[in-house]
């Protein structure tokens, strides 16, 4: 609070004793001091700048009433252990993505991507406007978590490789980092997935602990360094046409919250979202012309062939989760019907106008 | 603010001397009382209810420092007259689009949508991240008003038509609503452009007063009932690709604000922002559905050497008016070269997922 609305509310009750004058140097401290916990690599491109700016967003628009601190995988608690960390109230915040969390529920996996599933608008329009979100915070709310939509990579891009990927026997035997439904459909194709966190990809893959990874896409693996472990590089990311990430708070913090502050985190959360789309599409322009120009990078289409085979894998992937639960199975529905009629549209607006 | 946050800040200073109780009923009046006008009926459908929203959203942020009244188009001031009230302080805020204005400068329509440009994530970048929005800020700084990005349609529908558009020659003679630099093209292949608020269309087509007009897609075009007036709905909207929807404050207003309501108000247009392109995205398919099955519209796409030739007519008119002013050549670099760069990423992602 800024010292002239301090003295602009106190004048709008009547107020009968005198106030103290506040020195023009003394600050009023936070109201509330949060950590943020993330499965990534403090201000890592994108995915940790992203998790900083949503910090800072809230920070801003509550006026320095809330004060979030972020820290990078390891740095509080390792990546893949920030969801129990902020269930368990060590943390407020957590920044991840919930196909990491598909150990506690496979359907948390439809709140990040589906193979051959909804674009970053479409799962935008999903979670805000179709119910997804409401399925969403149903999903979370046994952990004591509140999730919200807090990013999206936009489509990503197949992944890197040292050998060429000609027809679907060349997946046999591959030991891919491929996380959520993606690394399932792996699986059934006769490779083995494996999930690790963004930091540990590129030494992975140049010692071959791993053969393969996907990671997001020109602007967040040109980060890594990944085209200096790998010969390949295919597209279109099948497995994650539009990742969201995700922002979780402790149920117990954001209840105790004042009604605007809690406005105010969703509403950050919000700007978070668009804006890190938006950073992906400007800086993946120019990642792809320094991977292309500079690094001589071969990059490639999956032949058309493969796809349509893994596309036949994703859809019983994904519909063998529907009947996991009566709640995987509202998920899908949901998801699948929202995702059906958006076709229509599309074929008639974004598709043949980018096809012209 | 709230009761409770008012007797936390006060504890966090030393108050010498008491406090009369505030009872539960006497509420705090808002510190700004501000008036939105808009181009749009009062609560339209995506473009009024956006504006609503907006409203809404500033409140709730501010919790409820500002409240915001919306004005739909002729209730305090015409719909093409805002933006000089806005300016001259009739209202605080406007709600409309930036090709509108085209009178006052005709660099303003790259602000809102430009034939054959960037689609609605494109645009978004390219203001947060590409430089657009700075420039959109010198563009409106002298008639003392503070531009935002506060809402997107996504792509457009071609328009409404009784007669098949079979070759470029069939828009010969066609009195058209069309606004912007669409209308521009139109003219150029012998049409005649007139701009009309929207509440306008339905009785000038239905009239004769135009042949035919273009409005926006499927929920906004259903909700105006502009199948009644047409047989032909063509697609897609070349001339409107991803029209950016804009709230303007009067400057004198915002720079008056303490800093965390001016970060609400900035944050709220992007909250809004985000928000009406999925509002468009998760209703244009149901009204899609009810136009095709229950209206029998005919649907149809415009005949590729249509688009071919439009697409080369409007190359020139941009082009032209790049060499108005060293400013419209400056905001037409800006924004050519950034989509230029959004092609490649583009070609190996959103592109052939699509076509999938």
């Amino acid at each position: 609070m800024k010292r002239r609305d301090f003295f602009k509310n106190i004048s709008s009750v009547a107020l009968l004793g005198a106030i103290p004058s506040i020195s023009k140097s003394q600050k009023l401290k936070p109201e509330y001091n949060w950590k943020m916990v993330t499965t990534w690599p403090k201000n890592f491109p994108g995915l940790g700048t992203g998790a900083q700016y949503l910090a800072d967003t809230i920070q801003k628009l509550s006026g320095g009433r809330i004060k979030v601190s972020v820290y990078g995988a390891g740095e509080l608690v390792p990546a893949f252990e920030i969801f129990d960390a902020v269930s368990q109230g060590v943390a407020e915040l957590g920044h991840g993505s919930a196909y990491y969390w598909k150990g506690k529920n496979d359907t948390f996996q439809f709140f990040s991507t589906v193979p051959f599933g909804m674009t970053a608008n479409e799962m935008n329009s999903w979670l805000y406007k179709g119910g997804g979100l409401k399925l969403w915070e149903e999903a979370y709310d046994s952990f004591n978590l509140l999730p919200m939509a807090a990013g999206n990579t936009g489509i990503q891009m197949g992944g890197w490789f040292n050998k060429e990927i000609n027809s679907l026997s060349d997946l046999k035997g591959l030991k891919m980092r491929i996380p959520g439904l993606g690394g399932e459909v792996l699986r059934r194709a006769g490779g083995t997935p494996v999930n690790l966190p963004g930091g540990e990809l590129f030494t992975a893959l140049k010692t071959g602990t791993i053969d393969a990874t996907e990671w997001v896409s020109p602007y967040n693996d040109l980060a890594f360094g990944l085209h200096k472990a790998a010969k390949y590089y295919y597209y279109p990311g099948w497995h994650e046409p539009g990742t969201t990430l995700e922002c979780f708070i402790n149920k117990k913090v954001f209840s105790q919250l004042p009604s605007d502050l809690q406005h105010i985190v969703k509403g950050a959360a919000k700007i978070a979202n668009i804006d890190m789309l938006c950073d992906f599409i400007s800086k993946n322009n120019d990642a792809l012309e320094i991977l292309k120009n500079k690094h001589k990078v071969d990059i490639r289409p999956y032949p058309e062939e493969v796809l349509n085979e893994l596309y036949e894998i994703s859809k019983d992937v994904v519909k063998e989760l529907s009947v996991k639960s009566n709640f995987a199975k509202e998920v899908y529905d949901s998801y699948s019907s929202f995702k059906d009629k958006t076709k229509n549209w599309n074929d008639i607006s974004i598709k043949p106008y980018l096809n012209l």
